[in-house]
């Protein structure tokens, strides 16, 4: 492209001090050289280079005194990028034109695309060549039924050849994963910490939250640093034979923390993306075994035991094709798991389980158990074995001295924090709780603050089936500010009421 | 909202003189009173508010010294849309959250919406309350043919009564519209100026470029204003019976206005979309009779005969559910049209069809000729006899000074502009033309800068069928500035060359 660049233009860096998150922008003048002759238009996709190193932009254009003419300004995510100082030499050009995009307009009109397309349009991702309405269109259209099987294995293939993977000495390496949608459902560092006990390896990388107020890689967050680099997280599985740390900064499936970034604002999955986002990470991870629990119900993410069985079904069949052992279990999904929803409460009711505090929340314990002994007996390959094994490495204290050495082994064990304002929802009225409604659970837990908002959340006081007197709460709010407070509040108070309560 | 705006803080209004297009952006740092008590994160959307006005807005975090502590910079769109000035004070909030976006998730896992759902959707769209990747999720689940008949008279009526309406003293308003896809098929002028001429009512309403080189409107303002307002076109159409305006600015069916923002850059169109877009256009612009042009070609927006009949079908059925009169005319749509592709280029053609110019294209005059006719037909009610006096009309000079008197009327008859480089494309080898690709032919005068840039587009020197000798042009390229014509050369000599030559 260089013959069209505009090589007469010395156009220096100026680093803007505006963060506009993920989507590079780049501040220009109207009437500056590089505009004028390449024609540049605001909001145009700008090639920026500077040296070897170059990135697609979104044009702002700077129309007062906020810059020289011969200076661009770059946003935060755009000047760490591109790696420069101020006053280095930036060149211009248009960006190729992003031929991997007719590929998702044709699937849009009902094509079913091939593997060499979905690398094409990946790979461009991975680059981040595509906008966050050309990904917003590529995610809608892999939505809902539309992405076949071979399609979602030709995406997850895609995904794992355009990042990093990780190799074990281990024959077989363990993984859990949990298909969200049920609040408060935080068994993953009580099943590593049972696993790794009894000797298994389970390297776990884990997410931060998509569409959920809390996920693993957050819950963590408020007892351990789970931002290990590569080299960091080895040394911890060497010498405790497993891990719980966030997996964004592995490069692990690249793509797909670029999906969720646009996929988490839309509040949607797929299905197709969604075995590839887990499928993707496991195999980029090093996995050979993995358990995926499958929590079904009216408000969860899965709502009826049919689409459960679909969404197994792929991911087993997409499993297989890949060389990854998959087992899938459906559990209870109706209601949440556990007293706290958000970070730091969810880490609360972990700790309790793990140390055998009497008041821990039995149903988180159960379900911990139960994965546990799914990964232990899929791991050795004996099945019917593994939930003594599990019960007795918890009650024993094991799992509690592994949860401990691993969290000292990632960089110290800390206490989660508390938020400063709370405020108890109570019943209106005498009744029974008929229902709750995860969904509005979890959106409330969400307008509070979390999951940026660490101690934000909410904690559960009642349970469906029981009676309540009318003035005993139901759940208390848990907020950083008084700003998220009012919001979560005045949605909780009004049709995001998360509690349905019948007469007696 | 009021109980949780942030009423302590006398946060000050400066206009940022960033300019973010239809994008409201508010600038603001992260340690200000606002931020912290609300919570808000970079990206987050942002009620901002100065008396009773208020835009949803993109929050960008400032990180240097760019604002005080108690400034929000505004975007130049934020700026005008709260018609505030320097060191006004803003209020602050969370936005509502956006509820009828449940209704495009249930679209997206395959739900047919009601038409309250799209009233809500639309309603939202219009108020500004969608962000691009919102819009962009819900026209990508609108497209290939996701849609019922239903649902696209839900959406086009919701469209209709999300905006302004006019009304004419005429009984019957009569009206035309392309199905967009084919270069240089600029007939509107044309026609308006016949009909006008016969004296049926003809205030036409056109849009600028969606996915193509050139809409009306643009080719329109090479020749005349086409941006009046309400006032002003009344006084057009009652003095001359007819007009060619840019309906962008009339509000009609706002909601396509801020669709079609975002479908442009993501090139695609949609069925059920285009249905809404069509109709609710010309209810709104108060038509009674619409005579629809479908051009039918492999490389044309509509491919074959019976993806036209299914498209002719849904206009037609609802249209009549609308009260609308259509009749849509399926046109041969394997060509360019005309001679110039690009605004300018286009006027070009338009005047010399007009004016009986012998070297003006035949086939625009065919085309533009049968239209009239049956735009003639259909608002007489009178089949068959439209043809002869529409080229009565046009060979006697009658439409031309029409034409010209309704340019005058819109503000007075201009010469459409040069471009100041032009490069010709020879034929490489001696050959016969077996096919010209129109979407590569589009896309080479939209990298030449078309329709953004007036005078830039290209002109076709060849013809299907035809046998050329080498070095013989096949067609001129037109561009305003070195680097588009650089950018459309590169595409135009790869992969897009849009002339497929054979050996004789």
């Amino acid at each position: 492209m260089s013959e069209h660049s505009a090589q007469d233009a010395a156009i220096k860096a100026h680093r803007m001090g505006i963060d506009t998150y993920q989507e590079p922008v780049v501040f220009m003048r109207a009437d500056c050289h590089v505009c004028r002759s390449e024609g540049f238009q605001v909001q145009a996709r700008v090639k920026v280079s500077a040296g070897q190193r170059s990135l697609i932009a979104t044009l702002n254009v700077v129309i007062d005194d906020l810059l020289a003419i011969d200076q661009a300004g770059l946003s935060e995510i755009a000047w760490r990028g591109l790696a420069v100082e101020e006053g280095t030499e930036l060149a211009f050009a248009h960006p190729e034109p992003l031929r991997s995009f007719s590929n998702v307009r044709r699937k849009i009109y009902g094509a079913e695309l091939e593997a060499t397309e979905y690398l094409d349009i990946v790979r461009d991702i991975v680059a981040g060549r595509y906008s966050p309405i050309e990904l917003a269109a590529f995610l809608t259209t892999c939505a809902g039924a539309r992405m076949s099987l071979q399609e979602a294995v030709s995406l997850t293939r895609a995904m794992v050849d355009t990042g990093s993977t990780l190799k074990w000495p281990a024959d077989v390496v363990v993984d859990k994963h949990c298909i969200g949608g049920l609040p408060g459902n935080r068994t993953t560092p009580i099943v590593v910490a049972i696993v790794a006990a009894a000797g298994l390896t389970m390297p776990k990388t884990s997410s931060r939250a998509i569409t959920s107020p809390a996920g693993t890689a957050d819950v963590m967050e408020t007892l351990t640093p789970v931002a290990l680099d590569l080299a960091a997280m080895r040394r911890v599985v060497e010498r405790e034979g497993g891990c719980i740390v966030w997996g964004g900064a592995m490069d692990l499936s690249p793509a797909d923390d670029i999906l969720i970034r646009v996929e988490r604002p839309l509040d949607f999955d797929s299905d197709g993306q969604l075995v590839a986002s887990v499928l993707s990470k496991k195999i980029a991870a090093g996995s050979t075994h993995v358990v995926i629990d499958v929590p079904v119900g009216a408000t969860a993410k899965v709502r009826t035991p049919e689409a459960a069985r679909g969404l197994i079904n792929k991911l087993i069949v997409a499993g297989s094709a890949m060389g990854l052992d998959v087992r899938a279990v459906q559990t209870q999904g109706t209601e949440p798991v556990g007293v706290g929803i958000g970070p730091a409460l969810e880490a609360k009711d972990v700790v309790a389980v793990l140390n055998g505090d009497k008041a821990a929340p039995r149903d988180l314990r159960d379900r911990a158990l139960r994965l546990a002994a799914e990964t232990l007996s899929l791991g050795r390959n004996a099945y019917g074995t593994g939930l003594a094994e599990a019960a007795r490495i918890l009650d024993s204290g094991e799992a509690w001295r592994k949860f401990q050495a691993i969290c000292e082994a990632q960089g110290g064990h800390r206490t989660p924090p508390v938020a400063p304002f709370t405020r108890d929802f109570i019943a209106p009225a005498e009744g029974r709780i008929a229902a709750i409604d995860n969904r509005k659970l979890a959106r409330v837990a969400k307008l509070a603050g979390a999951p940026v908002s660490l101690a934000a959340g909410l904690e559960i006081r009642a349970r469906t089936g029981e009676v309540v007197a009318k003035g005993q709460p139901l759940f208390t709010l848990h907020a950083q500010t008084p700003g998220e407070m009012a919001y979560a509040a005045e949605y909780a108070e009004g049709q995001g009421a998360p509690f349905q309560l019948e007469p007696l």
